[in-house]
């Protein structure tokens, strides 16, 4: 069966977002005020596996040894079954 | 009142996503069969506003002006009142 996942990679809270600000710096030169700007990634992935269970543990593997860094990031999965 | 309003960016179908290509073969060399990979970017905007109408509108045009390319991207934007 086909999965796919979305994938969001945050910083964790109180890192640095220097993306964000400048974002938030460019919206202030067009007018536009803001509280804050955070950014984040996301990665929808597709894949084959046995059983959503199967699914879930892989794409947790593929953070944990690729996609997000344990000591800055947050990351966070959501399933669903594509067919 | 204050607002979040969450916008995702993605690749307009059909674009080449060098990005999620890199990922999905650095998958593979780890050991994870994937169909495909797709990137997207996700901002967190807290901002003020009179209504929740008022911030559609800001963020809409924060969009159009500044965070997104209508050429090669879609963005969607969900809001809901943070207070």
């Amino acid at each position: 069966m086909q999965y796919q996942a979305d994938v969001t990679i945050e910083l964790k809270a109180g890192m640095l977002d220097p993306e964000g600000t400048t974002i938030k710096r460019a919206l202030e030169h067009l007018g536009y005020e803001t509280d804050s700007v955070r950014t984040a990634k996301k990665y929808t992935i597709t894949l084959e596996a046995e059983s959503i269970h199967d699914a879930r543990e892989n794409v947790e593997e593929m953070c944990q040894k690729l996609i997000a860094n344990p000591i800055i990031h947050n990351y966070a999965i959501s399933l669903r079954e594509t067919e």
